[in-house]
């Protein structure tokens, strides 16, 4: 009878019930991303991470040997999805640490702060004069004197409206089919929406009547980890909400490289920028309808983002990003049509980027910089840019320097065993009493789930500072009653399971970890600070950005050595600076070409290839570092703790 | 059993062959527009203009009543289609007098003339700089110190390639998405395609290898009869082919007043433009074919045609060129897409319309100007264009004038009994002799059919000389055995009916409309001139485009008083100008630039509404003019002949 036809088999996901049918020997974590199911994956599938754990409540699966699972685990079915064949219908629960709480993103840079701050550091102040602006036009109708043909017409009267003083009007040809129609229909009287592209004005629209009140776009920090947009009055400038989510990536590989690998071997580019559109799309309809505004009435979309994600927005190839020599298909993407990458706004509405510096330095650090004003500054300031990688810029408004370090996710909860990210539940503040004792703080004041990036900071300064670990991040030989053995070696307890929930712990693979994370981005600021003669007393601010948490304690982070030791009062936390520039650039075409400076003349310094990295790396493996000499302040923290 | 079934009847055209099936009751006129047969029709389908005489072989039908078939024409079953109904299976044929040759439009402007011509009186040389570039690009690859982006990289190398003055530089969006993967591939050796757009460059398109010496356009004279274009070697600025045909729009009117009406009552704009980009894309393909070119290297076409024509091609908004205040839509067309208008050449391909300067003065007169250098000259020259309509202008290097008179399309035919176009079997020329003895020559030497344009001035001038009309242009009291009665009234026989084929004649009311069409012209002459306090004797030139023949024997323009009586060696017969422009437009970026200032800065005189116009018209409508001191040498030709 010919070719035996291939068995399919039933997946339900629990708690979500999301359910989906795949053909028998299909590896679970491939039918989780088919149905849309979040799971936390660092390796992208590979089997060494050990985050994709889910139980088995039902069914026939074969699992590949790890010795990733505990023999209880195994003894409760749980599993790795990645290793994982499913071979009949199943029933699998998705554990609440996967689950991700979106109201929890960080989203906002502190707007009151982030203000001041601006005030105090900018000296240069945009002027307000969005990407697209309106404008309502009262046309004399033409007489048998004064003929000009209503394209014409229409132009001189937008040139005298908005800026004379750009040479080039374009008209989008189906515009200009309906113009004069409109002309006609409304006596002469219309608003024209216009763009700016890349040095030209471009009529984006025509609308009957007096629009020119009502003009809405939205900014975007694209993120390897979250999205988050703003909507924006672009009458006002003012900040109308805000909406946050997962990038629905996360499923494909939890860092741009692991989902360019998978996207690679899937062919699955395609696939890659419409889960990304999706969830914009998804965003910008709750902006609308929240605040019933017409998705029609918005007419343009800035994002940020790091140079991956920005081409997986738009689908430009990203495979030579993580191929050396690590090449962009492009920094500068001129102003498209946000229908054009499926973005659902006004169907002429335009999306511009932020430009990007290189691969590995996106238009994410260049908001950073132009929200921080770090390239207005006369003296040299530090920008550091925590995320799922580790980006720092050092320079003044002469001269900017940028380095990428593959710090690792770590201070966003990835590769520590209870590291979570900035959500609900997550610590955001730890201290160790002198008695030992631990007190803590959690988002939503709720039972403590995890630990995100200002908690961990709290965690490794407040364990170094009590003498409970050493200089190298070693438990030390003080006993406390807190040490004990765990299945991955020596582990801290931060909170008994005595709350409804579990046990938290930091083990010494997480502290390993986390300076290794930390020593990265220091190497990274160490190199550029020598390779441009800057010393430590030079500085004049350092602006720290990432999705730590809404309270992080900015002293910790020169107690581990993560940031040079400067004056606290001139170290500030800016918290989401890439939604911040995205903001600027859309209100403020002055701000635009700054960007474009910005990106244009900061010069990149490979790491990878750089021959001192890796000393300076190891040198930075300390707390805070092996050169003391570096971070002076380090003996009053240590004297007062001990 | 409900509602009857319409009945469908099949009609077969003959000589084509051409088969169409429409319901019962259709009128005959539109059943030969849907199978695409050419008919005359100037009244477009009134009935009064007497021009779509068919014979009906077969089948059932019924005619209104009209006088405008004779006796004889009604035995044999002579009907006029736009007033007769199909009323069963028919077989119609279509008289040799609709038969057009398209073989025989006047398509050249005669080059070797026209370029000794341009050499005398252009002073101006434009550069050779075509509408869009090819330049082939090794660039070189990226490196760990040289890490600038594709899109970037690209930009640097087009810039210093093509033209480092232009500021902005435009990438298509799908362009870029494929770039990536082209330089790869190629080793980052590419040919781009830059065109220009309104003051903005634009790559097109990104090949791979060097395919920088292949690059073709086609410049087009869209006029209201005929489409002529021109295939041109983009490399070498050369004319490769030529090819022509009529405009299919004819079927809806022969002139474009009544196609808008058409357009208007029968809701047809998409069937207006989707006939005329027919016929251009049918020229596209003979032209690609015969001279295997690839449409796709085919990367812009130029248009040169009057208001209405352009804005039937892209779709504009017609309706209001023929109401008051005559107003365009556009008078400055940007370049398009040409795939946009439907056009079939590279998708990315770009289509400029030359443009124009009113509702009744196009691109073909501003192409002319251009083409005649008329806006170069210190001194005060004047051009006139007879087509379908009668344009002129007047002016130097500092001001031009323009106007159009409703002269009518008497000299491409119309409204003239055996008038015809400049196609094989028109008189072109013709001569009466001393003895009354009347020589002519017609076009491919065949057995004439009709009389197009030059042998109508011919005819006029020669029986005006010879005395057989008076000034009037009456036949006067001379006898004459070549004068008689015809249906029409008094007529002169120029062909005898001993040819294979029929008597042809010249009516009173013939003459009548081509004396009215020359005062139109002339009077327009006049009130310029007059306005502007030109007298005749300042004019340095006098250039007359228009499709009337090949031999136009400029003196009898003088003769009749179409054209000012000055030194004949300063009057030049210069063809078809209207592609002339359209090809220095195509080919040259800076004559682009001074056709734009020529439709910008002409003054455009309505001549409908100017109180001294009807006055001029009616002193116009002598031979060669009421005021015989404007003509001195009348008394030269009239001498001659008597």
């Amino acid at each position: 009878m010919g070719k035996r036809e291939q068995k399919t088999c039933s997946v339900l996901f629990e708690p979500s019930g999301l359910k989906v049918r795949v053909p028998e020997g299909t590896i679970l974590l491939e039918a989780a991303r088919k149905v849309g199911v979040y799971l936390s994956s660092i390796c992208g599938g590979d089997g060494y991470c050990g985050k994709c754990k889910v139980v088995i409540n039902e069914g026939q699966f074969r699992s590949n040997p790890t010795g990733l699972l505990t023999p209880e685990e195994s003894r409760e079915n749980v599993v790795l999805a990645c290793q994982t064949k499913v071979l009949s219908d199943m029933i699998v629960t998705i554990p609440k640490s996967h689950a991700l709480a979106t109201d929890q993103i960080l989203i906002s840079e502190d707007t009151s702060r982030f203000s001041a701050l601006a005030g105090k550091v900018s000296e240069k102040v945009f002027d307000f004069k969005p990407l697209v602006q309106k404008t309502y036009l009262e046309l004399s109708p033409p007489t048998i004197q004064d003929h000009t043909a209503d394209h014409e017409r229409l132009n001189v009267a937008i040139r005298n409206s908005i800026d004379i003083s750009i040479p080039v009007l374009q008209m989008g040809f189906r515009v200009l089919q309906e113009l004069p129609r409109l002309l006609r229909d409304t006596d002469y009287k219309v608003t024209a929406t216009v763009g700016f592209r890349g040095g030209a004005m471009e009529v984006v629209q025509i609308e009957a009547g007096d629009r020119s009140g009502i003009n809405y776009a939205v900014a975007t920090d694209l993120g390897t980890t979250t999205i988050v947009t703003q909507l924006l009055d672009l009458i006002t400038g003012t900040v109308v909400d805000t909406e946050a989510t997962y990038n629905s990536q996360i499923n494909f590989g939890e860092d741009y490289i692991r989902r360019i690998i998978y996207a690679e071997q899937n062919d699955a580019f395609d696939q890659m920028q419409a889960s990304i559109v999706n969830d914009l799309n998804g965003l910008l309809v709750t902006l609308a309808e929240r605040n019933r505004v017409s998705l029609n009435d918005i007419t343009a979309v800035v994002c940020a983002g790091n140079t991956a994600m920005i081409h997986f927005l738009l689908n430009l190839d990203t495979t030579r990003i993580r191929r050396e020599p690590y090449v962009a298909a492009a920094s500068f993407v001129p102003p498209i049509r946000a229908a054009e990458a499926g973005i659902k706004i006004n169907k002429r509405g335009l999306l511009y980027c932020v430009p990007s510096v290189a691969a590995y330095v996106g238009g994410d650090i260049v908001g950073g910089v132009l929200a921080t004003g770090l390239n207005t500054r006369r003296d040299v300031s530090l920008f550091v840019d925590i995320g799922t990688n580790g980006e720092v810029v050092l320079g003044n408004q002469d001269w900017m320097m940028c380095a990428s370090s593959s710090a690792g996710p770590a201070f966003e909860g990835s590769g520590v065993k209870h590291g979570m990210r900035a959500s609900t539940g997550a610590i955001e503040k730890l201290r160790i009493g002198v008695d030992g004792s631990v007190s803590y703080n959690t988002i939503g004041d709720t039972c403590p789930l995890g630990i995100c990036g200002s908690g961990l900071l709290d965690t490794i300064s407040e364990l170094f500072a009590s003498g409970i670990i050493d200089r190298t991040g070693r438990f030390g030989q003080k006993p406390d009653k807190r040490l004990s053995e765990g299945d991955e070696g020596r582990q801290f307890t931060l909170v008994q399971s005595d709350c409804e929930d579990k046990q938290i712990v930091i083990t010494q693979a997480d502290i390993s970890n986390l300076i290794r994370s930390k020593a990265g981005v220091f190497a990274a600021v160490k190199i550029l600070m020598d390779t441009t003669q800057t010393k430590t007393e030079d500085l004049g601010a350092i602006y720290l950005a990432g999705g730590f948490g809404n309270y992080l304690n900015v002293q910790r982070a020169v107690t581990i050595g993560l940031l040079p030791d400067i004056d606290l009062e001139k170290i500030h936390f800016v918290g989401n600076t890439s939604i911040a520039g995205a903001k600027m650039v859309l209100l403020s075409q002055q701000a635009q070409k700054e960007a474009e400076r910005i990106a244009g003349e900061m010069t990149y310094t490979d790491l990878m290839t750089h021959p001192g990295y890796m000393d300076e790396f190891i040198k930075a493996n300390f707390l805070p570092h092996t050169n003391l000499s570096l971070f002076p302040s380090h003996k009053i923290v240590t004297q007062g703790a001990q």
